[in-house]
């Protein structure tokens, strides 16, 4: 099965594929089912009439109704939240491209995952027959390629993202490695290709959500991918996918497809539009024909709970003079992380902070790449802490995380248009009140 | 018990009110336990450093980085999710005013409710006392007060809401009126002053979140207040109040208290800040001085399901030649919603959409007021539909409510200064695609 095949077969409203004439068109060049070319032509012109082109705002230009809009659907964690191991339902982050797909209790048992193309079997999996297949749990750190968006000069205009597009979870459901076996995957099969049952238009192209990866990351043994239909012991939210989605340790949130519904193999590389157009990273501000490098996994990043109490407006933390503990949460995607320092003086000295001697801290220091510990434990979240000694006036505090790879976080914005892994230090800023009050 | 006293008898850090020298400042005019004059001088001019005035946004202004932060906090129904009698997890709107209190669950467990003041015997209830009375359930649909703000012209500068800020629920707990009977309220209480755990400033001054309802709806058998533990057979999650929240069907979400742990009767009419100088309708734009009307009920508003699938960026909405069904909900906090008209031409014309003959439907037919229905039945979203023959072309869709009192949806903007209670009707540009396509 060729690549592009697999976003022709599919099923429901979604037979059609809208050609993009950006400088990556040819990754949706085929209107395989249209009527007639004319009828094709005015298809796309009525899509290109709502679905405009990505765009970059301008130096002044406040966040547009747009964004606003994805903003208020879309959220994240509130930091106060970074608190908990694993992130209660309704604080751990949500980004859905279209829209959550309707799927009651009655439709989720007639829920089909397909897996075809390069197999000896096709699959056509029910939730009964998925649960049947023996159980594995991963706890995942999971965050936005988008995170950190709008915080860069000049802004791409997408969902806007501060800092706050995270959160983790226990996943339940089989390793994809497990179905992949079943299926009998083919010798010449490279990719496999996850379609989502999300249904929407994204510059001009119609689109089920789609995302490939190639097969030796769905057949890992660690990072290990996951078919999940529990979250955190429950039956998947609707948001967060249900009834079955994908879970890539270690990678941005794009790589998780949601609703998932068909699994294809395929003999060449997948180019679709999440894959090739969108999810790039594209660090010339000027060619818009660079093809971009792909986003794949997790760069390093500490956030820190915002100590003491906040304005409601500004977010402005207030603190009290005297000891404040500091504490947050660090993670990559690329290897655990070793090290967190914090600046109480805006970046211009840092201190290391405690990392968590936890289960997770343990398993990662067995192994450098962190693949001794036990299954998923390197790609959660690590607790660390320190204490400053708070003076009155203002400050601005900030966290750094460098994992056992040698990244860090950058103090200079890691710019490109898509807006993507921005994982620029956080900075807090807070007051400080005067002593003896 | 005077209003003012449940201000300054808090424990742990809440114990300073801050004054506030605004029109309204004699609300918060005590600073009864600073030190000397000078320390409160400076404890107030460091907090008015970083918790500005309220203002209104310049014409041109996009929404700045400060509401953009609120926006990715707080989060609203995803429009589709409207398809939910009760809505799940994380879908429904939260408004958080400061942080979500530190509650693990070992400290629900030491959890104490107090009921004091104006009462011939002081309560202090642990969460098994407050479970050992006798529960109920009402399912309500809760909305917050600044619903419809980033929508106003000129746009006050909060969270900016646009029209997704609601949610149905069903919430458990014990009837408030049953505790104010155990504590047996004094002949000359008049006010129930509720003290939430979350902790903050707000326009200079530092505050406990606190709101009061008069006696009057305290103590009413419709709608009834709740003391409630439980959000749709679970305990609260920490972002709507864990471990205990007041629910009070039909008002706006600002009255609903969260992280309850105070309930004082006052002999005096509360003036504490989100009562008398935030959560106010101060019409004119000029006059500072205007002490404005206080915010209480739900104004009736409808919302629509989008029908077809988005544009990622736009959100506009793509449909197919031909029969589209538009649904959704509508609700009022002041009466059932008797009749909801569907436009498919921005406005110009209007025709009924069928109501739902359901449970609440017919509970509410029984009266016309609602008041003859099971308890809770008239304060939810009842569900609305009809046809629309779509054609091709670009077209604005639109819903609007009247309620049994006679109140119905503004088509021009009922504006305010806090941006409070705008019901403008929704409007959801749609393009449908050509035929034959």
């Amino acid at each position: 099965m060729d690549a592009r095949d697999v976003q022709t077969e599919r099923d429901g409203q979604a037979e059609r594929i809208v050609p993009h004439d950006g400088p990556l068109g040819d990754a949706h060049a085929s209107v395989e089912h249209a009527g007639d070319a004319h009828a094709a032509d005015a298809h796309i012109s009525a899509l290109r009439a709502v679905s405009a082109p990505s765009r970059v705002a301008e130096p002044a230009e406040g966040i547009s109704a747009e964004e606003l809009a994805l903003a208020a659907r879309n959220h994240g964690l509130p930091l106060e939240a970074l608190r908990y191991d694993v992130t209660p339902p309704g604080l751990h982050y949500v980004l859905v491209h279209y829209d959550i797909p309707t799927v009651d209790a009655a439709r989720a048992d007639d829920w089909t995952l397909t897996v075809r193309g390069r197999v000896r079997t096709q699959l056509s999996l029910d939730m009964t027959t998925l649960r049947s297949f023996p159980a594995v749990t991963h706890r995942v750190t999971m965050e936005c390629a988008g995170n950190g968006r709008a915080r860069l000069t000049p802004r791409p205009v997408s969902q806007p993202w501060l800092v706050e597009a995270v959160g983790t979870a226990d996943w339940t459901g089989v390793p994809l490695r497990t179905l992949l076996a079943e299926a009998e995957v083919e010798p010449d099969a490279v990719e496999a290709v996850f379609t989502g049952a999300d249904h929407g238009v994204e510059r001009g192209v119609e689109q089920d959500y789609q995302r490939s990866l190639p097969l030796a990351d769905a057949t890992a043994d660690d990072p290990e991918v996951l078919v999940a239909y529990e979250m955190n012991g429950a039956p998947l939210p609707p948001q967060h996918g249900h009834p079955v989605r994908l879970v890539v340790p270690g990678w941005y949130g794009m790589a998780h497809v949601k609703w998932l519904r068909d699994i294809a193999l395929t003999d060449t590389p997948f180019t679709g539009f999440q894959q090739a157009v969108a999810y790039r990273y594209r660090r010339s501000a000027d060619n818009p024909d660079d093809p971009g490098e792909p986003v794949t996994r997790i760069a390093p990043r500490a956030l820190m709970i915002p100590p003491g109490f906040p304005d409601f407006m500004s977010r402005t933390r207030v603190v009290r003079p005297g000891p404040v503990q500091l504490e947050g949460r660090a993670w990559s995607g690329h290897a655990p992380v070793t090290k967190v320092e914090v600046s109480t003086d805006d970046g211009e000295t840092w201190t290391e902070a405690g990392l968590e001697d936890g289960r997770e801290g343990r398993d990662r220091h067995d192994g450098r790449d962190g693949r001794d510990g036990p299954k998923g434990s390197a790609w959660v979240w690590r607790s660390w802490r320190t204490t400053w000694e708070a003076t009155p006036g203002t400050h601005v505090l900030a966290a750094r995380a460098t994992d056992a790879a040698g990244h860090t976080q950058p103090l200079d914005q890691p710019w490109n248009r898509g807006g993507f892994g921005n994982n620029l230090v956080q900075r807090i800023p807070v007051i400080c009140l005067p002593r003896g009050d």
